[in-house]
């Protein structure tokens, strides 16, 4: 490392503590932006300080947002009676681009984690309580299939089912495609569980 | 996409430019981004800045540099006499993580590519050349061993021998751990031709 100079290695430290990126792509990295024109090298890094500077969240679903509401909770054709409630807005985007989901969304920016620390105040439930004072007639818990995205889940809907909305889960399975010999015990189980009649 | 805001839309546009960053790996490096503290954002932005505007090369060997001269062409332990010719700095730090050569290096920035449309005048050769005039014993070619990493190699050898300088290049062969199961052809001859006697 000490064969560059020190801005270089400066760099490379900087772009080696995003998540992963090793040093090695690093350093590729590094190599790269030192050849690019200079206005593609400042719009990059104003890009990262402005977004950064700016980031600003949909009053009602919490979901990354340009201005007060977000294109979704603004959209007249969506059916604001079904709202999805989600862990981050990769998960809404990941939903958003099946193009057939046409409720909205609740986006909790975590999961509860008691190992993490992350306790129900720390997530957006309380945004979500509050909406649940409309009119609302379902809740779709669409978190994680994972240990914190199901103890959200039964959270939420413990908060939920007293007031009278229909609370459901998205399924747990097989991935379509999934190949039953490479899936683990769990899932297999769940998908036993969970069977429908043909 | 146009689940997020714009600007971090642009952000992932302007990340998934980098070479070997897809668009996966571009929202999770800008979901990463907003979520860090904002000197930690500024101190990335100021280094990719930085390091472009300020990229300066060593008037001798041609590396990276903060001052006129690297610190091996400044060190009076390293051999003047023997200067390793690479393509480029992340190949002379790779063979500086070895310790054991004590020579000086040149790098070309570069490797003669007629497909590419890179001559000879597209690399740094004229600075090699004039080094030449100096007291140098041996010119040891450690370009890369693929089509225009030789070419430049014989190119070289071709400008360099009249000089009567000793002219070597670097062994070709089978990876010290490699396993001969999986070496290319190429390679297993390479490797029987420079076989040495034991």
């Amino acid at each position: 490392m000490d064969a560059y100079s020190s801005q270089m290695n400066k760099l490379i430290e900087e772009l080696s503590r995003l998540p992963g990126i090793g040093n090695k792509t690093a350093q590729r990295l590094a190599f790269h932006i030192i050849n690019m024109p200079k206005d593609q090298v400042q719009s990059l890094a104003d890009a990262i300080v402005n977004t950064r500077a700016n980031v600003r969240y949909c009053k009602c679903c919490q979901n990354l947002s340009d201005s007060e509401l977000c294109p979704i909770c603004s959209d007249p054709e969506r059916d604001k009676s079904t709202i999805m409630v989600v862990e981050t807005p990769r998960d809404l985007a990941a939903y958003e681009k099946t193009q057939k989901y046409k409720g909205v969304y609740h986006v909790l920016h975590g999961a509860i984690s008691p190992m993490m620390g992350i306790g129900p105040a720390d997530i957006r439930l309380k945004e979500l309580m509050k909406r649940l004072e409309g009119d609302v007639l379902e809740v779709i818990i669409a978190t994680n299939s994972t240990l914190e995205g199901e103890t959200t889940a039964m959270y939420i809907s413990k908060l939920v089912k007293p007031t009278g909305i229909r609370v459901t889960r998205i399924a747990s399975g097989v991935p379509v495609g999934g190949d039953l010999e490479y899936i683990d015990e769990v899932t297999l189980l769940r998908a036993l569980e969970g069977r429908t009649e043909l």
